[in-house]
């Protein structure tokens, strides 16, 4: 998923939360947070833990985001940001013919969440978050929302073989295989990234798929 | 994933643990434990809210399950008890020729994860957990793995199309499509069961896969 996701979301950013007062800090914390989240689980997100983890004074998370859904969407936009791709690469990939292309763009998105491990399992909380509160879901969906929506237009403008159903298969198979890779993996003896290559090579060879619900 | 991976499971349920006493009130606490985890988060689960659930005086849990490792083991059997699935469905499904058949078994088990979300969230929290504990890991790879083998033979015996890798990516998409659907849908107008029968036929599609490592 999300390869060229973070752009929507960075522009989004200024608009949540009534005043954005010192972007750097919020980063920090929002970065800290994912930290525990993705490396110590839901049970060690503190307000508390996070001033910990960002070596700032008691109180500095709870002045930034009095609430946890706050805190949540901070979360969430930050993961884009620190995902975002290498500008250098991405225009490495603008070289190649479409058939390949899809492949070598999945593969870089999968290589990104297994280097910042941290990051994918933090992800996929937060989702599981969103399954659990209304509230958490509310200022998490359209984030998510918005960057499926670039990555199909991105997708479209690339030329790359398909259109959003092919997306759709390409995110749940990258969201499969990062789950697998970050916590059991069952084929070990495999690389990761050669296997969704692969993969999005079978999925993006496109034949009839599904009818909408009307 | 597990289209028939619960037999295995069963087996093996007898082997681990010292003594399995009174194993109807070992199911009732795991299940119970398992509707919090899954509908709750981890944050909820404790072997005090594990007695609430299963209406047992205080105690119960902590008194069966020591030690966390040893619940979330129990747990882990549990999910597969109860996504097993029926053997008159199985019986119809033996019937299909190989072509279709793959598609089929991946949207029959895709159908048991959504009838039981709390399943699918909890076994997601329980990889994630193996993630950041080496203990729950220990106790949940073995677990897991039994069950990928025992789809893989099945697969074999069966006639399938492909082999372990595609059961692999069979895995990876149905992980990939129940997180989203449980969550935060992409494309809410689609029938899950539909796009993963799809793509199933897609992957399914043998072309050479990566090699394994040396």
């Amino acid at each position: 998923m999300l390869w060229l996701q973070h752009y929507n979301i960075r522009g989004g950013s200024d608009r949540v939360g009534a005043v954005v007062a010192n972007p750097a800090r919020r980063s920090n914390l929002a970065h800290a947070a994912l930290e525990i989240l993705g490396n110590e689980g839901p049970r060690a997100l503190t307000h508390r833990a996070v001033d910990g983890k960002a070596e700032l004074p008691l109180g500095t998370c709870a002045n930034y985001f009095p609430n946890k859904t706050e805190l949540l969407l901070a979360m969430a936009q930050q993961i884009f940001e620190l995902l975002a791709p290498e500008p250098k690469k991405l225009e490495q990939l603008a070289g190649l013919a479409a058939e390949e292309a899809t492949a070598a763009y999945v593969e870089y998105v999968t290589e990104r969440l297994l280097e910042h491990r941290y990051l994918a399992a933090a992800l996929i909380e937060l989702r599981l978050e969103a399954a659990r509160s209304d509230e958490v879901r509310a200022v998490l969906a359209p984030v998510l929302q918005q960057g499926f929506e670039a990555d199909v237009a991105f997708h479209r403008e690339r030329g790359l073989p398909g259109g959003s159903n092919e997306v759709l298969l390409l995110h749940h198979l990258v969201n499969g295989a990062v789950l697998d890779a970050i916590t059991i993996p069952m084929r070990p003896d495999l690389e990761v990234e050669e296997v969704v290559s692969q993969a999005a090579k079978r999925l993006t060879d496109t034949t009839p798929m599904p009818r909408t619900r009307d």
